[in-house]
């Protein structure tokens, strides 16, 4: 069967700031500039989840997309939205909450959830010009 | 020479309804929900299809985008435009139009009508947070 | 108060062709060309709507945006989406679901469930070049 | 000469959240649900500045979209990017930071530098699905 | 019958600089900056034309967004797109081709093809951030 | 570390035309058609740059995306933004502007800016429905 490449968009709005506790206030805001604001500011973000795999000749699905958008909605949504990434999301305890970082801890969130014949790519927009892909 | 994707946007409005022909009512109901409802639904489909080669010294093309969105015109918006996609398009007969399975039906399409130096990709939004990609 | 303005955007999928009973098929083909297919067609339907008030000093609000958006959800996405408008919604058994049209009546529905000193405007995208506005 | 409206479209990153000093935590909580994190969360605010007049038959501006960009950025942008509009925007400080609040204080800030033979509206996305126009 | 505004969007890609004979270069530089480039600069630009009246009951149509669709096409596209507005369309021999200026020109064009009884209205994108309304 | 890709979205107006100087203008007429006007055109060129690397451990950054963004801003908007491409720019003296080319040459000037451990691939819109995308 053609091994296809199914693509689901979601977003979630969350406050974060970037911070390395190993470093001074000053030298934080010296690498990270207003993005280390420690009042926080906010993005809303947009997710895209790609997930590749063969078609089911049965359902014409690769996976059914409301299965993932369910997924995405209970494993990230529900985690990530309205929420403070610093302070109220333990995966940003100690990981900077850059778009990098995040992309990473929605793919491995993810990884664990769908079955390892499928592959999976995260999309992450934090402004519609700064955005981040990670494959695994 | 280098070796560049150039893409083309391009869409059609059609109706269509999942549906698995070896399936009761119910069992169609049951796994693709109001998707599957009878009298039909649609979509604005929204189509890239990217093509990648070698630029042409002459030109500078890797193909005319002017040919490209003719092609695209006569294979594929000419055959789904205000079309009913299981009723109407005969790929479709045996075929359930997830858009899976429209990609693919795509790609095919232009696979034969773009010379073999040339590989293709085919991105197809159902909507703007559902969508499928099949490079063959 | 200051007198201010909320727009929420919602969505719905539907089938619908264009289609006056009164003609014949070859009148309606005539006028209406590829939108009057007999077999449908289908779009991704994309509504804003405004509602105009003062604002409440107490919440903030004209209206609270949330309540807006389960009230269209209800009203219009679950009377909607995934729906034939000619054949599953009352609204359109005598009346075209032109563009113009499904504006007028979702704007009717709301009309009604909306408090009377806010006004109310609906603008309904049938595609991202094709969209109307009604206000009353 | 013609009356024209001229319209600029800037951005800025904030977190907030929507809270009612006068009450307890649970009735905040009650009434704006996840938006009164008191932790914050935050958005991607866009911004449309809208200025009617007549066009200048020298220039052939209504007003210098360059000025009106410059504008923006000092009065607007450098006040509320990378804020935290609850604790960093004097504004905010009795008045709920409610995407129809952010307009109007917006608006009276621009209205003051901005000559009174020019009306003013401003729009403001919250989230590409929640925003407000505010026109004086 | 209800009053409806239906909107076509439409686009041509264009040449233009800003430039005002009555100066000279210098002073034309010093108002209109590198908007002034004697080598000229471009754009895409996008236009919303919206039109204004009764909805026709045998139709469903304030007016038939295809015989709109082709006026724009006919009176606007055939006259703009690919061209130098500077130097190849004779509205702009004397008037400086500024966003504000070019929609004056739109709806003048327009205005003598469309019935009196139907209001206008057009709105250019020069770019996603700089774009003018004009409404007669 | 993981490896993921950063992008960055800019953006730069310009003029040009497609010619080959070795032809004559019936000969550029036939091959580019209207792209060829000798008045030239413009667009409103949307660019999307990509760097993949490691995430460095200490900052979160495969590279800082507003380090990424100047760069952008020095190397190739102050080079393009409101010029005549087939004029101004050198590097188009005796290259095609295409969508390709121009492609090929913004990959070109990035790559010497960028250490060698960071892979780049440039995205090019020269109209929202035609691009271009290199990778080296």
């Amino acid at each position: 069967m053609p091994r296809v490449t199914i693509h689901r968009k979601a977003h979630f709005n969350a406050a974060h700031r970037l911070f390395n506790p190993a470093w001074s206030d000053e030298k934080n805001l010296e690498v990270f500039g207003k993005c280390s604001n420690p009042h926080y500011h906010g993005h809303n973000y947009e997710l895209i989840v790609s997930v590749t795999g063969e078609i089911d000749p049965v359902t014409g699905f690769v996976m059914d997309l409301s299965v993932l958008r369910k997924l995405i909605q209970s494993e990230i949504e529900e985690a990530f939205d309205h929420k403070n990434l610093n302070v109220e999301v333990a995966d940003f305890k100690t990981v900077n909450p850059t778009v990098e970082n995040i992309s990473v801890v929605i793919y491995n969130k993810l990884r664990t959830k769908i079955r390892t014949s499928l592959d999976i790519s995260v999309k992450l927009y934090e402004t519609p010009r700064n955005f981040a892909t990670y494959s695994g």
